[in-house]
């Protein structure tokens, strides 16, 4: 590697591995795997539940009710994020804002998650920092004592953070997607549309002969920062899974590819039909119903006072043969996202 | 697609999504998730230890003992297999063995697998479908009761294999690697070497012009063929983690990088030197000391008999300072594998 002067280099973007950084900064293929690793222990202390830490061939995590829930997603740069828009600590949040919200959606409190890196050998340390603590106040922010307590280290040529999340049911029977009754309220908690929304002004201003560009703050709307920041770190209302299903929640999901097509999960699997209002679905109906990654907490519960942070949107009705969605009575066609369908990839 | 006759295609190498297929063999771009994941489905029954199993937003294990032993470990194309030596029946097998063997080196039982697949859109359903296969024989053949309870699936470049494996400790303490005691015997269950040597056997006979190349059977050399077998489909002792556990086990590691750089880390974390016998090494005490991926289980026991299936090969003295591992009281230098400064790619 050139010996260049340092720049204002941080952990944003492809551009981070061909421009200068400063010696303390090396890229990951100059160093070996542990200091790695110890650059992201440094930066994730061990949770309440961790029994056992990193540094041995697995860690043990305390399943205090005799159970553990268990969920993997995974972000691939290309289909899932682009360099140009998404930072490490972005990479690093919404990664386990996505797995954290999959296990507070069985109403599980999270307990533990591992991450697993593949990195290309260009990438900087400083980046593999940015993740760590994106991960670390993920954590904190959304699912306090839950923590980073395994991962594994791997290069690759394309970038790829896969996460596991544990979570425990504290005795609870797990809220399923299949318990929707006739007669439910349909309720959501968390934001619908603004990340779907934040990624087509992403896809729309910040995107040039198929290339994801960097965003010009100074170049965005008002509400468009806001809705970027939902696309980049999404902030789902972890704990409220717990809290439904202390509640009575009947079914729950996390809303990760759209109210029409999530909604319509639910009722195949309940063998309903969930009839929503559009006038509780927000300023932006559609958004709502097509716009995907809010993470938001769809749950039914039996009619009657919702628990806190729960708004109705709809009602749960015996099934109508062919329209699972219902909105304002009108049947709903699938508005979501498959990434095997949709999942085009550009030039980063 | 052009609708060309069916050729001899299987799961095996990147030709596969390049040449003609049976018609009911669609290219991961050309079908929905769905299918994909019911064509996984379908072959992984769920195990002993799923309460719940994939279909929700978390699958729910049993963790009877009331923690659970989790590890990630992962498998990327390039610097961890090639699809011209490895099928897609092998990298199943592999990534559920050597995840497997992570979980038996805490001294606990596996219960669970969870998937996470990067998978190219050119790669062939039937390519998907050997993989689960790999997974399912895996877990029955070396973990029984364990099984996939869910994973994750999204579209990538780089084809790449992310397991997560949980395990349970049946009430006791998990063996970590720290607790080597002086004047402990020093134990292997399991091949040492082999797995390194097919590998070297497949860059030397089968990598031409800096590829890999698919492996002739008839120029194999006696023995190549089950060393071979060890690099694609390793087999380690899984059961016997949780025998040397209830056998009083000290300390305790899985060898994924070689005998020399793993009992080196063994030393350091107890505090140890640890010195091995070379005439205990079998007929290449060398592979055994450098080569890595076989995955058998080092362990330390109080001195006098070993349980079924290990076997002495040195003891645990006194820290040498500077000499973590000596073999017939010689210092052994680090032999083994760091992906990040080892891991080269080649053009698959």
């Amino acid at each position: 590697m050139a010996d260049l002067p340092a720049s204002g280099a941080d952990d944003r973007g492809p551009d981070v591995a061909h421009t200068a950084a400063p010696a303390d900064d090396p890229m990951i293929g100059e160093v070996g795997e542990g200091r790695v690793l110890q650059t992201i222990l440094a930066r994730t202390p061990a949770g309440a539940y961790a029994l056992l830490g990193p540094g041995d061939d697995a860690a043990v995590v305390a399943a205090p009710s005799g159970s553990v829930v268990v969920t993997t997603d995974t972000l691939v740069e290309g289909p899932d994020f682009r360099a140009a828009w998404s930072g490490g600590y972005d990479l690093g949040w919404k990664a386990a804002a996505v797995n954290l919200a999959d296990v507070a959606a069985m109403g599980a409190r999270p307990t533990a998650l591992l991450v697993a890196l593949a990195v290309p050998k260009d990438r900087r340390l400083s980046f593999i920092a940015a993740l760590a603590d994106g991960f670390r106040d993920a954590c904190a922010g959304l699912a306090p004592g839950c923590a980073v307590v395994g991962g594994d280290l791997t290069v690759s040529a394309t970038l790829t953070i896969a996460v596991t999340a544990l979570g425990d049911l504290e005795g609870r029977a797990p809220v399923t997607r299949s318990g929707a009754g006739v007669g439910d309220d349909v309720a959501i908690a968390g934001e619908m549309g603004a990340a779907g929304h934040g990624l087509s002004v992403l896809f729309r201003r910040f995107h040039q002969d198929g290339v994801a560009v960097p965003v010009d703050p100074a170049a965005l709307a008002e509400g468009e920062s806001e809705a970027i920041a939902a696309q980049l770190r999404p902030a789902p209302p972890i704990g409220l899974g717990p809290v439904a299903a202390i509640s009575g929640a009947t079914a729950m999901m996390d809303v990760s590819d759209g109210l029409a097509l999530d909604a319509g999960r639910m009722a195949e699997a309940s063998g309903v039909t969930i009839a929503l209002d559009s006038s509780a679905l927000g300023a932006h109906p559609h958004r709502a119903l097509a716009g995907g990654e809010d993470h938001a907490l769809l749950a039914t519960f039996p009619a009657g006072p919702l628990p806190p942070g729960f708004r109705r949107i709809g009602s749960v009705q015996a099934v109508v043969p062919g329209a699972p969605v219902l909105c304002d009575g009108e049947p709903v066609g699938p508005l979501g996202w498959d990434p095997y369908r949709d999942g085009g990839t550009d030039a980063r």
